[in-house]
């Protein structure tokens, strides 16, 4: 029944699985299995909750609402999670469909809930099934929306794929669904992109009832506490009218702890939108903020750590104060601001420039060439043929997700200044940006003989390192530059006194203490 | 004994009040009194604080160190504030040798302290001699250090006068006396300015033992807490040695609240400096950032307010997001900055440019200019040969501190295109900075026929106002600009219902409901 061609297509996870992709065959046997479950479900008086998008937002919030309860402990919800027949995509179809969460992560909460919907309560399952939309009450989208610089010619936000699983959705979902955005869109696209569509392929269906959508953006974040990113975090939403903005009011009290995190209610969905980017913005801002001044207090002989300490004492004014690092990762704030820019200026028709904003993102993307800059200084200016030990590729302490990070950032500026590179990670097996970049998995081996160790991320293991520890893996003294506050100066005057080189960001008192070559 | 000349001179504090400048022999016999007693004090164990420099910091510091107490209820400190016999700056004397504070101000405790330390305990005084900083333990340095932005050649600050008064000390000072700088100085300045500057005067008198040296930066605010703003909270210094530190340690816990407030100590004075313009350039930056956002919130009919509201929920992380609003006033938040760049540049030789800092200094100055732009749009172009009415003279909500208001640079632009201008301010009688426009007294009489009314400050009276105020005020339909969210909604759409143009920063829902006419 299969063609050799598909069967021999695979889709391979991070944590190196691999699985078949499926016929179209099989999907729709499987879709018609779930179909019938969904049905039953409907049945008993239960919704049907379909979540377009399994990335690192789609996989914890199907868990999260498959294992929402009523008063009497009963699953409220089937959950489908729909994902696209491509190897990028179908392993986490696969990985959810085994009762395993995708991504991986340190919060035990997370593999639970997705274990337990699959096993026990039975009301999470997935597919690539696109009729998956036709069984649901209320549709979640978690598909990616990207955003990048293009060169000098503007902002480039490709609409197309988003525009596609929109329309997917609209070819299939009954009249009375609800369509729940939660992707971080640009400012304007619920009613001027994703109404439009929706309301397209539903006349041409002949649904003529008022469609119901809402933005309703979350504040997902991978680490120890991803579930209760979700559960116990605040929702911001905004229907398109009062209908759509009841519909989801309710859904939302079924997944959300509503009594410590009450929602908020925004005027409409452009400001929902806007909200989203705008608090984004505000990080990526304070983060290039301090960027320089953290080369002011490095010139000047500042320890910028202990000032903004100081500082950040002001609770409630200043205790967000960012910290002097090697640069910023992650989905949300190396894009966003790109997006509220482009809804502005072509969605809504602004004449308005974020200048600032768009500034604060251009700086925080070239942040981790000022940590070439420092290990070039400490290596007399060289860095070509040099063996450097890169310790850190994810985007944030203690987790595996490496997107965007700015290690990629500096890996590829240091390969380009000829030097040899070694990468250590704790949590990342795979590096899915850099395939051709093999991960040492131990320390040791990836140290040993580094004529410079750049330490990247703050991850746990590398903060429990004694100075001992790091001549030992090296194998004798060399150089350290810590990007991002990973090693105390009591640390770093151990291995100054061992005859190292020492410099970390920020950390204009090691300067000044003449642990390395002072600036000529 | 006294000349023509001198007799004839006055000085005239902000109230109104007048005073005759004293003669030299006048000052010396007043100061021979106040060694007197400053003795007589340091005979029974007390301490001798000499505070140089009377004005919104020093006059409230001074009577906080006169208020500090010992286990016993007795007064630890005699007090000696210290400015010059200058028409500018001595009524502050005369102010406070009557028992009164110079600042008016909505604290209560602030004049029952200055009250009582004069009249009842009577350990604080105040004089114009220089000499009275021979009598002094602790010097605590509250003088103005001014710097503006000098066109396109510069920043420029004058260190002359600050330098001056610095050396007035080191002429005057014991050797084991203990200099507290609280002046936000540019970073360096301790080190690079006082320092030698101390050093030279005091080897001069041929004073050999090692200066006592600190920087110690206030954060006094003024306003209804203006004296828990020095006693209750947290103090950021650093000595020049350990003694220095050790010194100011001591002196400092016995004026502040060291138990909810424990002190910070930085690793040296530049440090402290830096901490300070950093703090202050960490709002001006969040200020100007919002403003790009005000914009695009107005053409694009988002209530930037209400997103502002949702984000900030997020405690820790975004409650400290700005409000769109009229600009920045005040002496920290349009200076530090430039002190910083400065500092960093002139002191230090650094070639960092804070180039994100001081754009937000640099957007701030103009963000008033927005505010002219939303008039002139309501009044359909023109604003030449209107009478505009300005509520709002201070730069901060129910104070009369005017310093650097934006309400001046309001005002000026509005003149330049041709307005004629009645200000309006229930908290300020004189307005310092433009003697040459009478503050009206009575809001009717400031609005009466006026083709505009602009809330320029949010200032409680104005808060409580209905649209039927307003109206009746004015004397029929108008123009209502709102720059500083003082109106609320139903406010607003009840005057739009009788017959006036609305708008406000910020306030993009405004317009998208049709209150003003739409943007061409």
């Amino acid at each position: 029944m299969r063609s050799e061609e598909i069967t021999s297509a695979v889709t391979t996870a991070p944590d190196g699985s691999e699985y078949r992709l499926p016929s179209t065959d099989e999907i729709e046997t499987d879709f018609a299995e779930i179909a019938r479950a969904a049905s039953n479900w409907r049945a008993k008086g239960g919704t049907v909750v379909v979540v377009q998008g399994l990335g690192f937002v789609g996989a914890a919030v199907a868990a999260v609402v498959a294992g929402a309860r009523n008063g009497n402990g009963d699953p409220l919800h089937y959950v489908i999670g729909a994902d696209l027949n491509a190897p990028a995509s179908y392993w986490k179809v696969a990985k959810i469909r085994s009762g395993v969460a995708p991504m991986a992560g340190p919060d035990p909460e997370l593999a639970r809930l997705t274990h337990d919907a699959v096993h026990v309560t039975r009301n999470l399952t997935a597919t690539a099934s696109e009729s998956a939309y036709s069984l649901a009450d209320v549709i979640l989208v978690d598909i990616h929306l990207d955003a990048r610089m293009d060169g000098d010619v503007g902002l480039d936000v490709d609409l197309d794929a988003f525009a596609a699983a929109l329309r997917s959705v609209g070819r299939q979902m009954r009249g009375d669904a609800l369509v729940l955005l939660e992707t971080t869109v640009p400012p304007g696209t619920s009613e001027t992109v994703v109404l439009p569509i929706l309301r397209q392929e539903r006349l041409r269906r002949g649904i003529e009832e008022p469609l119901l959508l809402a933005h309703c953006y979350e504040r997902v974040m991978p680490g120890p506490k991803y579930v209760d990113s979700i559960r116990r975090m605040w929702r911001t939403f905004s229907g398109i009218d009062t209908a759509s903005s009841q519909r989801t009011s309710a859904f939302l009290s079924t997944i959300i702890d509503t009594e410590s995190h009450p929602l908020w209610e925004l005027d409409n969905p452009t400001s929902s939108e806007l909200a989203k980017v705008l608090e984004n913005s505000y990080r990526a801002l304070n983060i290039a903020f301090i960027h320089e001044w953290t080369l002011l207090a490095e010139q000047i002989g500042v320890d910028l750590f202990e000032v903004v300490d100081s500082i950040r004492v002001r609770t409630g004014t200043h205790d967000n104060m960012r910290y002097p690092g090697l640069g910023v990762g992650g989905y949300c704030l190396t894009k966003d601001s790109l997006l509220a820019q482009w809804g502005a200026s072509e969605l809504l028709g602004s004449d308005i420039a974020l200048e600032k904003t768009i500034d604060a993102v251009k700086t925080n993307a070239m942040m981790p060439l000022h940590t070439v800059d420092v290990i070039r200084e400490l290596l007399d200016g060289d860095i070509a043929g040099k063996r450097i030990a890169v310790c850190g590729a994810a985007y944030l302490a203690d987790v595996a997700d490496t997107r965007f990070s700015p290690s990629e950032t500096l890996v590829g500026a240091l390969e380009s200044s000829g030097a040899s590179i070694r990468v250590h990670d704790p949590c990342v097996i795979v590096w899915p940006e850099r395939p051709d970049l093999a991960v040492t998995p131990r320390l040791p081996a990836a140290l040993a003989g580094a004529d410079a160790v750049v330490f990247a991320v703050p991850h746990s293991e590398y903060r429990r390192l004694s100075a001992a520890d790091i001549h030992e893996c090296v194998g004798g003294s060399s150089t350290l530059v810590d990007a991002n506050n990973v090693v105390s100066d009591g640390t770093a005057e151990a291995l100054h006194a061992s005859g190292w080189r020492v410099a970390g960001v920020g950390k204009g008192h090691w300067r000044r203490e003449g642990y390395p070559r002072r600036r000529q």
